[in-house]
């Protein structure tokens, strides 16, 4: 049994609360067992330089942890005058993942800044910071239809990202930080709404993983997927 | 009449919501009219190096904004490698007014920083860290004294904060963003339970003030500080 | 009796030396007992980034202390590779208050830069910084003037700045190291040539300050002002 | 045909030259096609401070590519004074790999450091350090096992990296720079000796891939991993 | 006897290797007995701002050594975040001896900069790099002439450098690290192909130094420059 | 004629002020012609870590420039972030060139530090620098030695530095900064007071210089630094 008492292909209860701050154009609350994830939008009319004059948009983000979001307290990367390679490595995947499903043309030459801070962690934050960052971009977007800004929304599909593992030998769905910590593979899986993978990242910790395993993995993967989509779907109907 | 269509003496509404995050020792969500901060204190056995063998303890704290917590995204402060003088002089004052008020020697060979990070900003979020931050800060110590490692809480009395200010040639109780931003005179009073000022500041950002307001604005804060002190005492009771 | 064997309103003996130094368009060594702070004026015809095109100018200082300014050493913050957070308070609360008293929108699309370098302190360092500063500030826009480059003088009128504190239950002006670091309130206050408070800042080092203490503090500084104005206004004649 | 005129499955020319420079306990210099980097491992006896006194060893990489290593000189990271997120993710994933086949109880209480410069940039330049380090590392213990330092060599078995990608549609092995540029999904793959997936890293540059092309992949680094881990075992043996 | 068995005017084997890396205008591997450098040279059709606009051109140099060149491991310096005062001294060096033989105004509107990585360091690396990057200038320049964007080659002479010193008492050309780390005088001098001297650093490690040493340590480097300058020109040649 | 009407061989006015700052354990003002340095000489119980259970002292510099010493302002470097290469390179020079004239041994496991800041600068900083410090530096230990600390002054000789330089053709002497920005050859000499050579660095900012050059340079410096050690002489006896 799971220490969470769930079973292998369960995900963790699920929330969507959008409209969760008042200024940015699109601000998600996601909330994925006790992991939450403020992800909100902010559209710029500026490009970064590689763009300029290219009829172009981007999409981009950061992300961060607030220092005591964890067990016991890190420190804060605004005052160490640094961000961790994690920190890095995680909001470059959140930004790639965003760009795949997005239309950059259709954008025009305007940039939209996700940014996925973490209020509390539980495991899982990347993925939840995509999941969650969706809705927001898809949110600030629609704005810049209703505003008559953009003649149709520039986000083509659904992405959403899940953790998978084997934990004690047995591949399991969505990964709480007590499973995290202690598993042998860990694999975080991105994919789009029509189930194309979009990145696929995957760590032996301990033992080194077989063919047969990658397979099982991304099966329980997409499983979560197609259900993380569906909140999606719902959210921004609501 | 004022923006929020406040009197002059009306504070915004308040909320301090307790153990909002899982984790840290005490976390708070003080939330004043739409400006939102999470404060949490963190219990550490370590203390910083001017103070080793010298059997006290100390309280810090650092401030943080989230880049899309105010009308138009500023950058991250992670990602620009260093804090601004702003928010350096923020912090520094966050953890003066709490020591102010605590038993350093009684704390022990302890550190507890208060992380203070805006959500949501609309005026006023350094008075509201010091109002949360100083419940954050009392619930960590009780836990500290529920668990046997201090024989009483360390936190001597209350402290709270309030922005005052001149505008439009009148004083006014707790400055909202648009009348921050449109003001003569702003300051920053904190003060104790019984009434004592632990630090006071005060800036004409357009005519210099009088002595005369410089009174009528002491008056409006010590209003405020009681209905805050108030709000406190509720709080750690519920 | 104080250490110094002062009177509690009595001033240290001060100084103000112009034309310290030769390349800056104003350049003051002010001495106020053993504090010696060097200003230098240097006017720019440019303006920061977001004041181009407004057709105003801008003040602004930097405050350094060179590193055996003090009884011990302090790191060099050059090599450090950052500045303190007391730093960055400080030249901001120069700035400020400088600005309080010109009338940018006279001075044309220029900038002023104030560099404020401790030589030797002995308390007191950021008051004689912006009392000194006054002085040199003064003297570049008269040298503007005197060029032909501007009208008038956009300084309008005097600032200047004093501390006050209490030390041994009792209020005294303009703390020397002594007793700065042994006071229980320590009050930094800048009053224009009028009279007219541009900022108040006092901060309760142990026991919190009364409302009457407060005013005490007030009138104290208010008498030290009018001798640091009567002061400038010889220097500036001289 | 491919740019190179290589078979989808086939690697480019792939030399390993060891005890390419003299003061490192092992020196690499790994050529696949036009891609060169010298790999070394230095030998410390402290290990970092999270394994003090836990009678451990620890093996770590950095990362680094000559400022014209690549067509067009890219600004040299030392000289910006940070490292970029992608160097950070580069060296991170070759420890990670390598720390996956070390017995790290095994090492003892040293650091094993391994330095991987890329002089010559043509695609591949992590898996080729990865592959190249590999035999620093072997070499490195292997002169600690003949100093009789060690009783065996920590190195429990092979592992290597290659790249595999679809380009134009077609899954193929070992991508050169023009390839990288223009493909449409980019996968690293890192697999032991005996089979095993250390890591897989696949992102879609372009479209999504489905799962067949995921195992299409797979199978074709498979191919690669196992001539790469002949010449390792050649190369040790040289 | 020197510990390399060499006279005390004789230079350690020299090789210069043209063409050794493929992307860069001019590449350059320079090896002087164990010491290996390698020079790029990269043509940029900007200059720095404060020659923008004054048609003519700029040559720079940066220096590095990777982390394993020397005996023992020495830290990253894009992992430190900044380069020592030694490397910004060398590379100022470089780029200042460099362009005392090139006419910047026949350049025209262009920036080369010199990239001296140090592979492998016994001794003499800055003088190598000189000496090497002079062989990549002058390669980079004769490509531009050779593809008719400048009609002649700017370069106007040659300049190379070699060390000497005073080793147990005695005057030596050309010191090894052996002799190095153990001299009582070092010295580094700069001349052109026809004897001007560019550049002359000596510094008395030990005992200071007389005059009439002075006279003997310049006339062992002006023998060693000699040699220097014929073995680039028979590599320009090759 | 010189610009200042100087003979070639004629240094401008020095004077040597003891005691210019009040904490300092040695504080000495230099002024040459209108170059003008404080220097003050820092005693601390501790050495750097690599000296640390030697036995032995260390003596090293910093060395700063005040933003408005020079014509126009210059960027303050702790508000940059970090020292130029200029700076790293000038205070490294001061810090040899005292050790090489102090017993470190003697000295014990202390630390002395000299604080080399730039008032107003007009040429030859570096040399005013070494030549005051070198004062500062005598004081400081001469006061150990006064309070028994120290048996007897572990300073053995005096060193001073000068600066020369051909002008328009002709060598001179003490180049102030008209000359400075216009030479052909720039030339610090640093010498005992028994006029043995601690350090020589000469660079050619135009036409090489030849030998016979070098040689006159040497003798002017020499003329020049016998005049300054006569004045060092003459302030210590002060």
């Amino acid at each position: 049994m799971r220490p969470s008492q769930r079973q292998s292909d369960e995900l963790r209860p699920l929330s969507l609360t959008r409209g969760y701050t008042a200024h940015a154009e699109g601000s998600v609350l996601i909330q994925i067992g006790q992991t939450r994830v403020l992800c909100t939008a902010s559209v710029e009319t500026s490009v970064p330089p590689f763009l300029r004059g290219k009829d172009q948009g981007w999409v981009t983000a950061e992300y961060g942890m607030l220092p005591r979001a964890t067990h016991t307290r890190s420190a804060r990367e605004a005052a160490k005058g640094k961000q961790t390679g994690r920190t890095q490595e995680i909001q470059r995947l959140i930004g790639r993942s965003l760009r795949a499903v997005t239309d950059l043309a259709a954008l025009g030459e305007r940039q939209i800044t996700l940014d996925c801070d973490v209020l509390q962690a539980d495991g899982g934050t990347r993925c939840a910071a995509i999941t969650g960052a969706w809705v927001a971009l898809h949110d600030a977007c629609a704005k810049l239809v209703a505003e008559g800004v953009l003649p149709s929304n520039p986000v083509r599909e659904h992405v959403a990202a899940i953790s998978v593992g084997i934990v004690d030998g047995k591949p399991v769905l969505d990964l709480d930080y007590a499973e995290d910590s202690n598993c042998d593979t860990d694999m975080n899986v991105i994919m789009t709404g029509s189930g194309g993978i979009v990145e696929i990242q995957g760590t032996a910790e301990g033992t080194p993983f077989s063919r047969a395993e990658l397979t099982a993995l991304v099966d329980l993967a997409d499983t979560g997927i197609r259900q993380l989509v569906a909140a999606q779907t719902q959210a921004i109907k609501g």
